[in-house]
């Protein structure tokens, strides 16, 4: 029984990461950087997401793709900002393939985007083996989830370019040692950025904005990637 | 493709269910009332446990399963306070299976328990399509996560016999409407009890503890199920 399980996963896997490598040439045609969001529920990421949207939309040109099990809450958001977006609902499934990303970039004009932010389905666990054809995982992690995450969630740590640390207006309100979290990010992923951020108050944001514009840049640079 | 994954996981689930109905079986036997604790990561599992533990462990007698991806954190905080606890650590999977709940039984004195509380991998989604053989799954959703979490990831709270609302000391300082998530909880599943608790101002904890008392109490009266 166990073998044959390992057997399909195998093979969902393959099937994932052969659409995942189409995805990642038709970015390439289109020069467009992709990110892909992965964190808990309620760690900040739709949050995050338009405050960032908010903030640079006079530099470069954002499409969206929202994953959720259910609703179109996240969706309607982004909208509202004028920018185009794709509602992805998985109807249960725990996290985003490369296939549900294939159906929604049919339906975006990737030639009007520079940037294109992925915001996975809310789970720090699931995400993180599921390769979407994105030049880069960023994991979102928020103050009142605790410093321990990194130790206890290794996965998507292992494989972020940056951390966001949201939520940050409530460090006075919560135990959160961001030296711990570097510490315990760094033994996983010694490239790993780390960055500390609050949308509601703004501190943080000019140096997540920038990170981004640089790591866009690399990716859209023709023949380069960037260095993650 | 599709066909052979579904039918594979179908029997994954089937043999889930045969494990459980053995582990309920345990139970029964034992006369010890089983909750599954669920929530994200960082929800506050852990410290609602260890708070309830402080707080009951005069008027009943406690085991404890802890689930994680990785590390014995949990565990080692549960076994300070003099409870018997067993670590799963499930090594990547992003849930507790009946196989794991049936291994760790297996290391448990169940005879000298009143009340088994197993804590769930920090996943919003998966855990809540697995039966473990519990009396009950308890939906564990933190204040800074947001009050839109049930809409959003509906199926846990469709299942739970409680929702623990928690880091209600945070209250003033996040947008958090009760009223919404008592609503939309209400709306998937009108049995649910929703409470609201802070394990560290111990607003609520006397309703939970009531809660759980009686509950258990329920689970164990012998030939009676609870209401749930």
């Amino acid at each position: 029984m166990k073998r044959t399980v390992i057997g399909v996963q195998q093979k969902v896997l393959d099937s994932n990461d052969q659409v995942a490598q189409a995805n990642r040439q038709l970015f390439a045609q289109h020069h467009v950087a992709v990110l892909n969001l992965i964190g808990s529920p309620g760690a900040g990421k739709t949050t995050l997401l338009l405050a960032t949207l908010s903030a640079m939309s006079a530099r470069m040109r954002f499409a969206v793709i929202e994953g959720d099990l259910a609703t179109t809450q996240d969706a309607d958001k982004v909208a509202a900002l004028g920018v185009p977006v794709y509602q992805i609902n998985t109807d249960g499934a725990c996290h985003l393939s490369a296939r549900h990303v294939a159906r929604a970039v049919g339906q975006l004009d990737l030639a009007a985007a520079d940037v294109l932010l992925i915001e996975n389905v809310g789970n720090l666990v699931c995400p993180a083996g599921f390769d979407l054809g994105e030049h880069a995982k960023v994991a979102v992690v928020s103050m009142p989830e605790g410093d321990d995450k990194p130790s206890k969630y290794p996965g998507i740590f292992a494989r972020a370019a940056a951390v966001a640390v949201t939520k940050a207006d409530l460090a006075s309100h919560v135990d959160f040692d961001v030296a711990r979290v570097r510490r315990d990010v760094g033994r996983l992923n010694s490239r790993c950025e780390v960055m500390v951020v609050s949308a509601r108050t703004g501190r943080g944001m000019q140096a997540w904005c920038d990170w981004l514009a640089r790591f866009a840049a690399a990716c859209r640079a023709p023949g380069q990637g960037p260095a993650h």
